[in-house]
């Protein structure tokens, strides 16, 4: 019998135990292997992964990689942050005005201006007006954080959140790392991906802790109607489940779309929406996202306290850009609708030349900056949307992410931020590469 | 017998069943209470809470508030970053060569460079040569960011990490929205508060994941010898617990008190350092701090792979602020000799005059930006710390943090980053206050 079992305090006994196996190896340079913690083993980027693949992946001699894989507007250097935002920022930091840190929230400025500026943009179009004051917006490290910190106050370990396929697989990242599950609702291709609203029903449990909405949507550049945020809306008052938005794309649509923001169609149904900088003043790197909490209902004082909790992990987003945002958002539309003017004029291109590929199918694009294009890969002799987007590197180094990074099998996304010119020689690559593999025409 | 139950499938029967009850209530506006998350209400961050009440504390009339509270040097204006960074920073923003995303664990450049300078800072002074390389180095949102990137790779719920008391209560507000229990381990007063590792190894079990050290210490101030450094890694190596360092007060100190890197010491334990630029270089808004893997043994393997997952939830901390990264550690050793120079005298100031206060006794600082004064809380007529450090507010408008928020029992934590007359006008009135209150001199 082993007699350290026989002392009074257990954990004092492990310990001990522990401590002499691990002594009987000293002098000798070992460690035990240290393992990760689930969390980390669970937190996966299908995104990352394709995109910075190790041992890198091979390119044709002779040809510059073309990337129309990220969602960075920057890429390409033809878009640009209005040059007074570039301005006021430099001249923060040359001042050292916003050098130290804020609260853990924000600064109260910044969250005004927001609170200020989402409010009127809220009650732009409609009757049942929605009001955000200082105390509804909380400040994150870009909108990835503030979905990192929004889903982490509303879900618990085995909770559920339903979430669109296709769909940003950072949803799916930040969830899994949580141990949140992720049940699928399905966008619906033959509706301009529309939210076929039975999967969402039929998905729905009483651990379901939010449905995410992306809208305008990334990886599929769909913009709803009113009428269907109305819908989805109605559902949610329905199942009693609250509306989680990511809306880092709002009012970045083309033509007659227009977009709507969730919290103004939601009178009976709480709502947090997630909103950035990132891709309307074509900065992402400087990360400054946010959280603005609408409560008809009066159910989220104690979510609104868990978002408080939240933001004291990190401290604070960093604090020149909070002094940017207060600029940023009280003018500067006319740059918005410079910049969607380039990005419809690309979109147009883009569904245009990829419907003329034989095996490919753009669905139209309504905004954002992204179209998803169905891959008939068996016509083209491939066995999925993965060989395909790999080959197409492979042969001609044009770089798109496979629909599998998004749930969307035998489809691809393309960013058709870059210049037309650019846009133009990576469709007559992937014409070429089709056109070569295209088993039957 | 509800007919429910008898349906085939169980989660679509709870579904229709929680879909039909919240039914019933349609119409009204109405919704559930929405909870937050057990990990957002775990998440606790006492110094916010203190800064940061609800309502607001009374000031006295006439006095404008001291804060001595806040570890952010950049309060009172009187020191600030080097003009040729703030510069580069400016023209990084202006020319917009950094506006895009980085890899998601920070740019290649900005990894090269930190892994380069600590390279060469862990050399400085030893045979046992340190080596890191961008493989070794992943940067987060500033120190708190990767700490809590740190946190999570290395420890699942249940596990446990042990901290230093007094200690930074960040590591408390991280682990505990993690549901990693922090045990404690005593640093001693009069020892210029080393680690009494004893406690370290009582506290040790077989579910301890890290030892966490904080060298230079906030809020002791206080700074380890490297003998004492090379007693806690041997103590690391016969337990088998990897150490995780928090190093943001790296080189700041005073006099004779010279900062060891823990890596440095450890050549058979597995050491993450965390470091940052916030306090070095005056600028803890601009949010950007890194984790540097130190694996002498081959145990972290596994442990990479999980912060390279890590970051993934995030996409990347500022780059702008990366882009500066790479400039600012190649230089600027002359600024922090002032900067240390000016806060050494503020300490030896502080050290002095709160020293002929009756009812404290200033425990002597080595470095960083802060001083642990003991409080007789009994010979001044307070029940605690903390209602001395409330009323030290209310009426004389000076702001500290008890030492609760630190774990320290009759004690407060003074920072001594403001202009020298502005200490001197807060001890003036501490010194005021103590000599009102005092029972028995």
């Amino acid at each position: 019998m082993d007699p350290l079992l026989f002392c009074g305090n257990l954990v004092l006994t492990r310990t001990r135990a522990y401590a002499m196996r691990a002594s009987e190896d000293s002098g000798a340079p070992s460690f035990r292997i240290v393992k990760s913690s689930k969390r980390a083993q669970q937190t996966n980027n299908p995104i990352r992964e394709f995109v910075q693949p190790d041992p890198p992946r091979k390119l044709p001699e002779g040809r510059s990689l073309i990337k129309l894989s990220n969602g960075d507007p920057t890429t390409y250097g033809n878009l640009r942050p209005p040059k007074e935002v570039v301005a006021h920022l430099a001249s923060t930091i040359t001042e050292g005005v916003a050098d130290g840190y804020s609260l853990s929230m924000g600064s109260v400025a910044a969250r005004e201006s927001i609170a200020t500026w989402a409010t009127e943009t809220a009650g732009g179009s409609s009757t049942s007006k929605v009001s955000y004051s200082t105390k509804d917006c909380f400040l994150a490290a870009g909108a990835s954080g503030a979905l990192e910190c929004a889903l982490g106050t509303i879900a618990d370990e085995g909770d559920n959140i339903l979430v669109p396929a296709p769909g940003f697989p950072l949803f799916r990242t930040i969830a899994g790392g949580y141990g949140i599950e992720t049940r699928r609702y399905k966008l619906d291709p033959e509706k301009l991906w529309e939210i076929d609203l039975e999967t969402i029903e039929s998905a729905a449990d009483d651990r379901t802790r939010a449905i995410l909405i992306n809208n305008p949507s990334n990886p599929c550049g769909s913009v709803y109607s009113r009428q269907h945020c109305e819908e989805i809306a109605q559902l949610a008052a329905r199942l009693q489940i609250p509306i989680l938005c990511d809306e880092i794309y709002a009012d970045m649509t083309f033509g007659s779309s227009e977009f709507t923001p969730m919290a103004c169609v939601c009178s009976d149904v709480p709502v947090l929406t997630v909103g950035g900088i990132s891709k309307k003043f074509v900065v992402p790197g400087w990360r400054l996202g946010w959280i603005l909490v609408h409560d008809p209902v009066g159910a989220l004082d104690e979510v609104r306290v868990g978002l408080r909790k939240m933001t004291t992990r990190m401290l604070c987003p960093a604090t020149p850009m909070q002094n940017a945002v207060e600029y940023m958002l009280s003018g500067f539309s006319g740059h918005l609708r410079d910049l969607m003017k380039v990005l419809e004029e690309n979109a147009a291109l883009t569904e245009t030349r990829l419907n003329a590929v034989p095996g490919l199918n753009c669905i139209h694009p309504q905004g954002a900056m992204y179209a998803m294009v169905m891959v008939d890969t068996a016509a083209l002799g491939f066995t999925d949307d993965y060989q395909f987007a790999e080959k197409l590197i492979e042969e001609e180094a044009v770089e798109v992410l496979p629909g599998r990074c998004f749930e969307a099998d035998n489809f691809f996304r393309v960013v058709y931020a870059a210049p037309a010119s650019i846009l133009e020689e990576a469709f007559d690559r992937i014409d070429a590469f089709c056109r070569r593999h295209i088993v039957n025409e």
